[in-house]
């Protein structure tokens, strides 16, 4: 693994919960990390150079394969450089494989052996996605850091259906890997104008099993087998009960290979975030401050406002008095709650900053504990002032 | 006029256009301007930030009563300290009086001498705005520059329609001004923390009298013997057809007082802009920045840009290879037409912003030709220019 496009070296520990540092080609990222959301080659409503800005400063952000397949198509982002040249982005970037994306389109979608076929939601257009047209994808894209393709079950999901799901999942990893590393043969290891092929990227496998922890730690078994560069928990938050989700993660993370980092993928609020990293989770992405943020609903440090509230009709207070972004130092709740119920797109872009915001702000916090072995404190702390608000 | 809290120095002349200083309590602003639009104490997707930046380095912007008195409601805009405060902008801003946005109403309003009965378009209820109504709003909005409330006559109106509509507009030009006068009685000249009032004001008058140019003539005389700090040209570019707008204009310019500034209100293309310059305007605002933005179209050195057009699917250039915006600096065509094919929000905020940038900076240019008395060559190099682009 020493010729690796990608590093993690954890530099903290503290109980569970471990801080470290991703290396890649694009730079290091330090761990826990929360990634902000980027679906179609944009955090929607977020500028770049906001992304790069001391109040986000994120440093790695997520695209999906399956919404950039359907639009605007590979051969236009391959015309255009790969997704870091065509959005505008130097950063480092992690690509969704489509799996789960395919999987939540329900009853548009019919899984095979192969693959799936679906239905596109943008033209309606017969598709099919497979390990390896998913890993195809992925090459052109250029991330980072790919994601094997993956079957995702639901989390009531019975036990035959679940073992039925992680079976797939397993031959699917399999197979994603033997794409991926032909793919990836002849690339450089680190970015290269005079290479005709883009660096080298590392992929992570999913674990899968819904809530049947047997399942699980078959599963994290076996794809620890096929052998990949990280590993992260899917499935999750995916209709289960939190505790039935807090179960899976404590009993599976301690299990997940120390020395790669652990990726909790699509959760969750703060509170979330941070009990996880209690269990050992080291990377995260959510939907929740982007998508809540443009629904009106601001995550702070005294718990969840919702700005349409009448209550903030006339309160010049900034959604967080404790937080220092810009949004905050700037904008009353009274012009947010103006703006969000005048339509204005404004609103989506301030409330989203903030909660972008916030999230990174608690995840630097976050790292701060563990390496000053504060971390039992803080989670305590932050807990209590949560539950401080008024809403 | 020693007192007044607005100043206007003409600093440079080449034919009839000018260059000059407008000094504001909140600073100065350089004319030619132009001012964007901030209907709901928002420049639609645009953060202040970015207003303030060098990108766009905007001095004033507009605000609408008619839009922020029905919502959020003048009492919330008090109680958060007038318009400024409400909104977290520190530089000038003018606000328009509502008269021409109840005229676009159209069915929906009924004009009497008190004043316009219409019916909000927010939650349909019954509204009254006159000259007394519009001062003591614009009063509590607190602009450093507020308009006369008048009414605006179709483009294409007859000269009976158009004469009434001018009488009205001056017997409403008296009653703002005195209305406006009394408002301002006793409030200091400049922001001042001990004093229970806010500052002062300037009010501007606006002439009206459609296409017929001895209606013109007569209403700016008339105006102007009401006396304003400002004089504004409204009722055009409302259905006329742009010939006739430019022989009002040119013909109603030269006329008006040298030493006040003159307003055309509502106009037009970065062209139009310079044309009005050419005849001796000083301030403008319009909406086509940001509206046609939002509508997916950028205006640049070589033309308007569609960027739904197929032709820049895989357009690696920016929008204007001449413009050094952020906008223009990192993004491509070909990524910002996806970004407006894909719904995204980041499609309105990066256009907009590229449009505000254009407008901005063509009125920079401007001024540094006539400061240089180059402004003939400018503009015709301008439109030549413009004539190159391939759409």
């Amino acid at each position: 693994m020493t010729t690796s496009p990608l590093t993690f070296e954890i530099t903290a520990e503290d109980g569970e919960a471990r801080a470290g540092i991703i290396t890649t080609r694009r730079g290091a990222i330090e761990t826990p990390v929360f990634m902000p959301v980027g679906t179609a080659g944009t955090v929607k409503g977020v500028r770049f150079e906001q992304l790069e800005s001391p109040d986000l400063d994120a440093q790695i952000i997520l695209g999906n394969t399956y919404h950039l397949w359907l639009r605007p198509g590979i051969d236009v982002i391959k015309a255009c450089g790969g997704l870091h040249k065509f959005i505008g982005w130097k950063r480092a970037l992690l690509t969704d494989s489509g799996g789960f994306q395919v999987w939540s389109l329900g009853e548009l979608r019919k899984i095979s052996e192969e693959g799936t076929e679906f239905r596109s939601h943008v033209d309606g257009a017969l598709c099919f996605l497979s390990p390896e047209i998913s890993m195809e994808i992925q090459a052109a894209l250029g991330a980072e850091i790919v994601m094997a393709f993956d079957e995702c079950a639901p989390g009531e999901a019975s036990y035959e259906e679940a073992r039925r799901s992680m079976e797939l999942t397993l031959r699917w990893a399999k197979r994603s890997k033997e794409a991926f590393c032909n793919l990836q043969a002849g690339r450089p290891r680190m970015p290269d104008e005079t290479s005709a092929l883009p660096a080298r990227q590392a992929l992570f496998g999913i674990i899968q099993g819904a809530s049947h922890l047997d399942l699980r730690r078959e599963s994290l078994e076996r794809t620890v087998e096929v052998g990949f560069e990280g590993y992260a928990l899917g499935g999750l938050s995916v209709g289960e009960e939190k505790p039935v989700m807090f179960d899976v993660i404590g009993a599976m993370a301690p299990r997940m290979p120390v020395e790669r980092p652990r990726y909790l993928m699509g959760v969750g609020t703060p509170e979330d975030l941070i009990d996880a990293v209690a269990r050992g989770m080291d990377m995260f992405d959510c939907v929740l401050p982007t998508r809540n943020g443009r629904n009106g609903q601001a995550f702070t440090s005294r718990g969840k406002v919702n700005i349409k509230n009448a209550r903030y009709a006339q309160d010049q207070q900034p959604l967080d008095e404790s937080c220092r972004c810009s949004v905050c130092r700037r904008h009353s709740r009274a012009f947010l709650r103006h703006l969000f119920l005048s339509g204005e797109m404004l609103a989506s872009i301030l409330l989203t900053h903030h909660n972008l915001a916030f999230f990174l702000d608690t995840m630097r916090s976050v790292r701060q504990a563990i390496r000053s072995r504060q971390f039992t404190k803080f989670r305590r702390d932050h807990t209590e002032r949560l539950g401080s608000g008024r809403e």
